[in-house]
């Protein structure tokens, strides 16, 4: 398949092995919201959806949305464009597509996803923006010591009950800077396992502040915004960010460590969050 | 961690390696759908949002997305009960969840997740059964060459321009019963990559019938819903299958193949889909 040019998202981390740290241009999975409205002949297009996808094919992700989602069915799609009314000028100016019908759009009774409430802003920098005015910066505070990083997705990997016996689970856990596991969590959503592990620390009454999340997958935005909205300033993943996630991370004052492999990993957000010493 | 009784569910696979096929008795994560709602004092419950997530920590689960999406501060939750008033009995029983808060609820402007617009019928049977409204079962077909199946996951791999580059794009890919990648599309979320094939199949005119569709990842109930409402009767994955997608797959007549490393996979359901001859 041929790359869209917007598909990758040049950024810059922080390479850290056993015997170096460099600072060398990496690239991430482009992450950023798409809006996708449905209009009826002589409609106005009505919001149906957003979803954080990879900015490439968008009008047959549109499409295919509307199709596997039960909105339409396949000979109910008349066309697809970018939708220029709803769009601001700017990051986000092809972030909104309309998939016009050949009927009348009706939203049905029951409806798994959401519309979008709102009709402008679907971009990146809005989505951060409504996560900072939610928690603010993370203030500074002690920075987790480094050579725990790398043992952290091993030992989360053996408090897997789960996934030993399915392979299906995600998990995230929190390590404190000494490098107890407070509390490890599965889930078949990784989202659903950071949950956890932020609700344990409501209803324990833990502060996770000065503690480390690690989660079993990738790092994509939502992850970023739930560790910051939770109040943790670290995130140690075993596989790649995204780059919202490494937008997000960066204006929220969150330290992202992915790749966490063997003896090393990438820093792509705030390396004084960790302590090298 | 220790496990909750319902984490895993027992189900039967059957194992394909070159020199034989067994019927064995297999463990996959559960998947099921649960209704978070909120109620400030004196408020009933009002539902904020669904999340389809693995049985245990359900209270943790429901304070977390509360925390981390912003609708409550962590001193603002008061506590968390099953809301029984909404829970209809039988397997939906525990799905229903409500988080109290200590001042009144006043619902956002701008929601990024959807509040569930149904009261009731949170459970995985419920969840099927809107899906079979929309699709209904697939059609027998000509079954897909299984001697194809081991290849797909691999050939995907190669077509995948963006994972090379960032290690953090899922991929979907729709092949013909001849063995031909039809379209290959990759993105951050692998729901969005199945939508951008599924979209393919709409403004490309190819119907799908008799293909099968390759994933990057892990089958959840929504990659099968996607494929069922898609018209695809073939799954082939090369990790593991949630509960719910199995269930799912069964009702709708998918084939789910699973696990699809070197020569050998699992199939969870339909196999008569496949052609062993």
């Amino acid at each position: 398949m041929t790359a869209h040019p917007r598909q990758v998202t040049a950024v810059r981390a922080l390479k850290v092995r056993p015997d170096r740290r460099v600072d060398l241009p990496e690239q991430v999975a482009t992450e950023e919201p798409m809006q996708i409205l449905v209009s009826g002949p002589g409609q106005a297009p009505e919001p149906l959806a957003v979803t954080m996808r990879t900015p490439g094919h968008d009008f047959e992700l549109a499409a295919g949305f509307v199709l596997t989602e039960g909105a339409a069915g396949r000979s109910g799609i008349a066309g697809v464009d970018y939708c220029e009314a709803q769009a601001a000028p700017g990051p986000g100016r092809y972030n909104h597509v309309t998939v016009r019908l050949s009927a009348p759009w009706e939203p049905p009774a029951r409806a798994r996803w959401s519309a979008a409430s709102s009709s402008c802003g679907v971009c990146g920098k809005a989505t951060i923006d409504d996560v900072e005015t939610g928690c603010g910066l993370l203030p500074a505070g002690r920075p987790f010591p480094a050579a725990l990083v790398t043992s952290l997705p091993e030992r989360l990997r053996k408090a897997q009950k789960g996934f030993e016996r399915t392979g299906g689970l995600h998990a995230a856990g929190l390590f404190a800077p000494d490098g107890e596991m407070l509390c490890a969590r599965e889930d078949v959503g990784r989202h659903n396992a950071v949950d956890k592990v932020a609700g344990w620390t409501v209803l324990s009454g833990v502060a996770p502040a000065g503690s480390a999340l690690a989660v079993s997958g990738r790092v994509s935005f939502e992850i970023v915004q739930k560790a910051a909205m939770a109040g943790v300033a670290v995130l140690a993943a075993v596989s790649a960010p995204s780059s919202l996630a490494v937008a997000a991370a960066e204006r929220l004052g969150v330290a992202v460590a992915a790749f966490v492999r063997g003896d090393g990993y990438n820093v792509y957000s705030h390396p004084e969050r960790l302590d090298f010493a």
